[in-house]
């Protein structure tokens, strides 16, 4: 079924300890939709500038992930340039030049408007929120912060948590928005706070789900996804909406909502994760074949299964 | 089948958010020998002074565990004082008083003779290679280590590491062993320089084992094993070593060494280490049930498996 992602897309050079990648297609809604590709139809709304050319629009295009939702901006499409240091796991920001993304306001097309599935990438809470009105008939609303919207803007963001059905974000956040430093209680306070779902990152650690009372009839048991042990993680960057674009994606396949569909999520997620850290940029995402996503799951699932 | 256990045996006194707990019973030997007990028939050896009693003598007898090894030296037991604050993950030491463990010469006595399994706790590595050489048949020798060795007795540990089997150690002390960043590739250069099996404990994320190449025929593949979220951790002293006393007890029990047993055995070990901290010292671990043990067995099972 239909997933929607809203989001960044963007240019970006990387340097890690394996080189450095320069003015590579990137940007959270460009990881998440390569990611959710390999499972569904998805469809994006974004903004881009006068630099974004056929050749970017073909790697969208290549996973049949409709852009009729990108709009185009005079001037230039938003940059970032890091840096991974021996900390792979915290990227030192070089240069973040916004450009059309400054002025980005989210309009859902028409055609999009039978969208199932939404996933809510990491911009301004209000404007999530807007695009989370422009739809009607949604079935599952999943989302993305970050430590800046929590520390500047919270009473924004707490309006956009009420709309939110799974809210995707790492341990760090959890127990900002939280302001607890015990990751289960501070679960279970972001969970009161309006997303039914709560799906925590932990890096090379993988990442827990956490369920509030009653969310779809599931129990409130949590539930731990691995990632595999990678030895030569060359590009972090986009792990994470890598991770919630299988996780969505997965989810949006199977149409139904049950506990096992999310736990299998979860596994989607890491997957889709562990793949994209393994070259810079998108290319790893850009180039996957469907046996090679189903090897990983067994391998994760290995990883973890008494026999 | 019979286990050993050495390390130390102290009083602890420890302030977490929770409160204090004066001079309780503590020590790594302590710890492991507890959890190890609902598992398999323990021995220990370890030096106490004349503070130590028949009434903490009796905590050990009640599970069972067989202190002929315990030496008796005129002075004080080891003392060490501790205080957990938002971090719980690292105590800031407010006093360590060797004491009697100064001058700890590790001696077997002769009805120890016949262990078959060995847990070498965190002590000198060339006592913990002293121990290892007064022993003849064992079949599985397991150990710990801290920066402290890693760091001030290089070539000692590098001796002793050739006669453990099994290491269980934590990620930052894998990195630093490894002088390599990334925790699989540190894991693969810790197996080069002896252990057949690595255990790297993450704390409340779990432990991933790591196998050498032919190590006890059961392939290289990692295994990953969770902790459950614990809400309040009241106590985090002694966690690392109640998960090698579940670990190494497990192993003992069944006494065949195929993966399905490493990998239980990293099931067994995150169970007693979250036992551990849910109260000051070792006072859940005084009091456990078999069934407690199973169900918290498959709690984690749950944690974790896909349907």
């Amino acid at each position: 079924m239909s997933l929607l992602g809203i989001g960044s897309v963007a240019f970006d050079t990387i340097t890690s300890a394996y080189g450095t990648a320069e003015r590579v297609l990137g940007g959270s809604c460009t990881y998440f939709s390569l990611a959710a590709s390999y499972f569904t139809q998805v469809r994006i709304v974004a903004v881009v500038g006068d630099d974004f050319t056929a050749r970017e629009e073909e790697v969208f295009r290549r996973h049949n992930i409709d852009i009729r939702g990108i709009q185009r901006a005079p001037g230039k499409t938003f940059f970032w340039a890091g840096e991974y240091g021996a900390n792979v796991n915290e990227a030192q920001t070089r240069a973040t030049e916004l450009n059309v993304f400054e002025n980005f306001a989210p309009v859902i097309p028409r055609e999009y408007q039978d969208s199932e599935f939404l996933f809510l990438g990491n911009i301004q809470p209000t404007l999530q929120a807007d695009v989370r009105r422009q739809l009607g008939g949604v079935r599952l609303v999943g989302g993305d912060t970050m430590n800046y919207w929590i520390n500047n803007t919270p009473s924004e963001l707490a309006e956009t948590l009420k709309v939110m059905d799974v809210l995707l974000i790492n341990d760090a956040e959890t127990k900002s928005l939280a302001h607890d430093t015990n990751l289960p209680r501070a679960a279970q306070k972001v969970l009161a706070l309006g997303p039914k779902v709560l799906v925590v990152k932990h890096g090379e650690y993988g990442a827990t789900v956490f369920f509030g009372d009653h969310a779809f009839g599931i129990g409130h048991h949590p539930f731990r996804a691995p990632t595999l042990p990678i030895e030569e993680v060359r590009d972090p960057t986009g792990a994470g909406d890598a991770f919630a674009g299988g996780f969505m994606g997965y989810i949006a396949r199977q149409g139904e909502l049950n506990r096992e569909v999310f736990k299998r999520a979860m596994f989607y997620g890491g997957v889709m994760g562990s793949f994209a850290v393994e070259r810079f940029g998108t290319e790893r995402l850009q180039g996957l074949r469907h046996e090679q996503i189903e090897e990983r799951f067994q391998l994760f699932r290995e990883l973890t299964h008494l026999g």
